[in-house]
């Protein structure tokens, strides 16, 4: 499946983060090889490779973090400035014609093309970028310059520049003013036709090294000293020849090596030896295999099925699983966020991982294990005693919101994390994890909500929390936080007693000394926890005074005041009733125990109304609760919504980073919104609907070991064992057993 | 009355508070003379006179304000170096003997001395300052060198230097790390004996002048340029002899006059004309004439009369009346709270000046009249299209609280405001104010609380606010703010009709276009105001959900977690029944018709055991409300520590300034508390009690023209009409018709 676009002076930021290049672990942005231009921002990022900057507070109170952690730019590699008789190409200038930007999924290249109507003859000038899957540490870049019929002399200047900084914009209050400068240099060098340079973070202390190879078909090489490195290749070019420069880059780093410059130079060795060419074979096959693997089959009308795959591979780009990273809510696509991880992760991304490729799933729960230490400082900080609090904002474990009551009071984000791993073992059956990492964040978890909430009259209250929904913010039971808590408590005592039926409770106990009687109160918390209904308006509500709150006439507002955060101050928001994303919804899709169907459909009508979906998060919710409820044409219009969001940069801000909680959310709707396929403690269900207007899809997913499909049409849904053991599964109202055809 | 202290090493800056000489205009710390020494928060100030600095804010919402003002220091005229025989005078050397501070509120002169035990001889220095309040503008500095047996040289330099800059302390992450510089020199110039430095603030564009006038025993005068000038005098001083240096200093602002120069030259020379002798006088004067105003006579064991005079004269002192200033947080005592007016100016400053002084009542009315502009602009910031919001904390008129929750969401300070101008009205009768400013906050105020509230299910509900209580925030239906704005409303309404009947309508009509539907919607709303009762309890719930919150063991903590919110995050106060200051209690003081008695008793007892007095506003209105209550022993007791709280520095921050919230509150607990006294509608009532061990008390008054005094010993209440027509009181259950003893 290939993306394709042109460019034009207001789009280049956009085109840089929809062509970004990237592979879970480096991110390239699709800036302009000729070097700056307005409008453009340009990067390269590592996950989860940062700085730290202060935060300043307006007025500091007890416990507000001094500082946060911020995505760091890392040494630029794109920079590729082409001249023919003395005249540079510009992507922007007037002289280019036939511009046409791609990316293919299937062979994971992102090709720049572009006739330059040179004064002296025209000649085709084709940039292709690759981040490869295979090694995750070398971004690939090769020039192409097709003379059609120009004559005359050809320099290229190719460089790696260890000296940039972050974004900024003085226009822009969101955005930093002054550009941050991360790094320093350390040491660089030049060995043969191989340059290098490795730079220290100021305050985070990080390493990366940067080590670039090029060869060009015409005489020349590496000059330069300090950060600044370029290749000079000059000669002649004539019609119907063709010149080019291949550019192999590798970044290591301090987060995942002890001597980043050595394993630059033997990755860079590991990289020589197999080729570009054969790299890029590999790409190919990678992505020919991870399709097969994930990627359902959509006979819809274009350009959904078009816009699904391109969001998945979007997906396959953005996550980390080496247990350091995860997945930031811009993914590796930009700074927007500043990198930061929230529940995006957990929420929205998670599922695709966990439902096609279960080990990557582990490695995004493995980088929330590793940061317990500092969610368990996070909670101190909070006045627990006990228990640990993820951040709302994170890279390396720190609570990064400067703003805590749409920030740090977001405690569902524990919970949030907590279903994750109650999923994955759900899902993959996986108790071994279970017992290493995932029962250690299930009780340090449910020990937090034992902390926050109490009991009176006979009910788990959890006061002063601020829902999914930040338009509403320091309220008392939020539904969706108490039913995720509950589900969260539940699932604490359930692995505790399962590992102590399977004799491996040993790892959890040293872990964390959780003791019978806290067992039993996570179960009491959880049978008692307040999860009302409005009698009157037959919903349940979203906390205990929001349907008591002013209505909000929004649909009478203009269209410029949305999103509304950015046009209203935050106390109107909250006194109002409205949302700027769905909450209560989320609760009754995720949890549909909760709530019985009629609840659940008067109460999405109810919040449909007074919804903005001003958050990217939020469509993608409503689209999948639709499909559950059987408001098909709904579901569809929502998942249309939500599987084009970039593409089509209906937020406005596509050039900031891809929205990958939206295209995670694509993905949600597909499996849990049409194919109705859910994991519980009891096993596997399936219940599928089909939209009208589509022929059909054709779902792959894996299940405790074992590989299905799910196919529906018009006519038949088919649910086939494609590998493993056999399996009993619910559908619909009956339980089947599926076994392998032959 | 005299206060007396010494000094040393650790109280310098307490000094420099408890003794600072100010006349509501100008205010002088009183800093060691010789200079800074370690410790020193050395600083002079004009009421209102402020710079504007930025605020940064961690994540900036909508409508969060983007810019504070700040008080600036003003140049610095107390400098005076003394030095005998090569050898300078240090306040804190090991030299100093006999070191005496006093300020004696009776001369209005606050007076240092000390014995210096020079290694020639012993002198006596003597230190005397004095803020005029005959003539406000007017800081006299004196100073006396006597020798003992001391023989040998002296030097004098005495400085007027406007490089100044306000406090900062790296060390301390609530004040500023960096100086922060307000001025820039306009012009100086010497004439004469006088010296003036005229500058102006940088961003704010306000201009001060200072002129400094000397003259010494000893020969000499004024050198110096730029914005440093110093008179040096040189002679000899033998045993017996004394020296003796006079200087006068005259500041004039921009914000009161046109040409600050112009006017520093006239008020020098009306201040020469008079002479330093005659102004002292003069102010010995003005306080008797007014202690026999203002200043209840308590006959109850000391500290407690020195303390209350103390009190009442820091209120003096702090508060201006000229229509562009009114009292900050810590007057003009010092930097604490940047200058800021808050509610505690018209809570619990307002009252003292309303019953003895009405006419600085007024003043301190007109400065919000005119800042109703900058309150209908904050208003529309928080999305309200009618009405006036005043901001929580400022001095021109903008919103300076950086944190909303505990600042901006406190829209009680609207009818807080309010509730002063009809106290205004009540006790002064004066309706052609009403006519011509009143009304017209009264309404602007009464608007923003339809805007802000709504009715729902036959009540007015007011959602999302924070009360008194800052352990508490953003809540819905706080008490104390319903039952104040039901206050507000009613008084709008009944403010507009008696205008009508008087036909004096017209100013507040052109001012507002209030319509008689707007009218009868104030007392709609007021007579379906929320104010509910928890039946279970017996007691006004703080807010709808206060009583279901976590109690909060807090006499178990540690002495050193208090105050709680230097200590606890703010989501952990939030989610806790702990308070930081009386809420519901100050609704049962002012407002007591909104709870009957038993349901008043039973809310002082639960609220009490939930509150912690972190802030200085709290004990003083549990004090008053207990001897409402009848419970004189812990009225007296409250009392004692709100009088004392300043003197004794219970609160350990005495250094940063005043807590003028709490000086006034003395004053309301003798008024309202002790002598019962208060004015509604309907009139003025008096009713009094007398703690244990008080032999009794003779309290002045004003009310409608009048003077009264009301004393109250053991045996005897006696209510006098000192001056004045004949008036109609209710003592207790009865009506009395006071007539004026021949």
């Amino acid at each position: 499946m290939k993306i394709t676009r042109t460019w034009n002076r207001d789009n280049i930021a956009q085109i840089e983060t929809l062509f970004h290049t990237a592979n879970g672990y480096l991110g390239v942005r699709n800036a302009p090889e000729e070097g700056h231009v307005p409008g453009s921002i340009r990067g390269a990022y590592i996950n989860a490779f940062h700085e730290i900057v202060d935060i300043h507070h307006g007025e500091k109170l007890f416990g507000f973090p001094e500082t946060k952690q911020t995505i760091a730019n890392v040494p630029d590699a794109q920079t590729i400035r082409l001249t023919l008789n003395g005249k540079s190409y510009a992507m922007l200038s007037d002289e280019t014609a036939d511009r046409e930007q791609t990316v293919d999924t299937e062979t994971g290249l992102a090709v720049r093309s572009s006739v330059w109507m040179h004064p002296d003859g025209a000649v085709r000038v084709i940039f292709t970028r690759m981040a490869s899957f295979e090694i995750p540490n070398l971004f690939l870049l090769r020039l192409r310059v097709e003379s059609v019929d120009y004559d005359g002399t050809i320099a290229i200047e190719s460089t790696l520049n260890g000296d940039v900084t972050n974004y900024a914009n003085a226009d822009d209050p969101r955005v930093a003013a002054e550009p941050l400068r991360c790094l320093t240099l350390v040491s660089s060098s030049i060995e043969e036709d191989e340059a290098m340079v490795v730079c220290r973070t100021l305050r985070s202390g990080l390493t990366v090294a940067c080590r670039a190879m090029q060869g060009c078909s015409l005489p020349g090489g590496w000059e330069g000293e300090g950060a600044l490195f370029a290749g000079h290749y000059e000669g002649r070019l004539r019609p119907g020849e063709c010149v080019k420069l291949n550019k192999l880059v590798v970044y290591t780093d301090s987060l995942r090596c002890g001597d980043p410059a050595e394993e630059a130079r033997r990755v860079m060795r590991e990289v020589r030896t197999l080729g570009g060419n054969e790299l890029i074979r590999r790409q190919k096959k990678f992505l020919a295999a991870w399709q097969e693997r994930a990627i359902p089959q959509l006979c819809a009308p274009e350009p959904l099925p078009q816009a699904l795959t391109y969001d998945l591979y979007q997906l396959l780009q953005s996550t980390g699983y080496d247990g350091v990273s995860s997945v930031a809510a811009k993914g590796l696509s930009g700074e927007g966020y500043e990198g930061h991880v929230f529940w995006d992760s957990e929420v929205y991304v998670f599922p695709f991982f966990l439902w096609t490729q279960p080990e990557k799933a582990r490695g995004m729960l493995t980088y929330r294990w590793r940061l317990l230490p500092a969610a368990r400082e996070n909670a101190r900080t909070l006045g627990m005693a006990k228990g640990a609090l993820f951040p709302w904002r994170t890279i390396s474990g720190g609570e990064c919101s400067a703003f805590f009551p749409a920030g740090t009071a977001q405690y569902h984000i524990d919970a949030d994390i907590a279903y994750a791993f109650l999923q994955y073992w759900y899902v993959t059956g996986d108790l071994a994890f279970m017992a290493e990492m995932g029962a250690e964040v299930l009780v340090e978890t449910a020990r937090m909500w034992l902390e926050l909430g109490h009991m009176q009259d006979g009910e788990f209250r959890i006061d002063c929390v601020t829902g999914p929904d930040e338009y509403t913010c320091c309220v008392n039971n939020n539904f969706y936080t108490n039913a995720a808590a509950q589900y969260n408590l539940r699932g604490a005592a359930e692995v505790l007693r399962t590992l102590r039926e399977a004799g491996l409770e040993q790892t959890v106990l040293g872990a964390t000394g959780v003791t019978g009687e806290e067992e039993e109160a996570f179960l009491t918390a959880a049978q008692a926890m307040r999860l009302p209904r409005d009698e009157r308006l037959g919903i349940s509500p979203q906390d205990d005074s929001f349907l008591q709150k002013k209505p909000l006439d929004w649909k009478a507002l203009p269209k410029t005041d949305f999103p509304l955060l950015l046009h209203y101050h935050p106390l109107f928001l909250y006194r109002h009733q409205i949302c700027k994303q769905a909450d209560t919804v989320l609760a009754h899709l995720l949890f549909p125990d909760t709530a019985d169907i009629g609840t659940q459909k008067k109460s999405y009508d109810y919040y449909d109304a007074v919804t903005t979906h001003d958050s990217s998060l939020s469509v993608c919710v409503f689209a999948t609760q639709a499909a559950r409820l059987g408001d098909l044409a709904r579901a569809r219009e929502g998942f249309e919504a939500t599987a084009t969001l970039d593409l089509l940069d209906s937020h406005g801000n596509t050039k900031d980073g891809l929205h990958t909680a939206s295209l995670g959310g694509a993905y949600l709707a597909m499996l849990r919104g049409f194919a109705g396929i859910r994991a519980e403690a009891d096993g596997l269900s399936v219940d599928p609907v089909l939209p009208e207007g589509w022929e059909g899809y054709s779902l792959p997913f894996a299940f405790r070991g074992r590989s299905l499909r799910l196919t529906v049409s018009a006519g038949e849904t088919r649910l086939e064992l494609t590998a493993g053991e056999p399996l009993e599964v619910r559908m619909g109202q009956n339980s089947v057993l599926l076994i392998k055809a032959e």
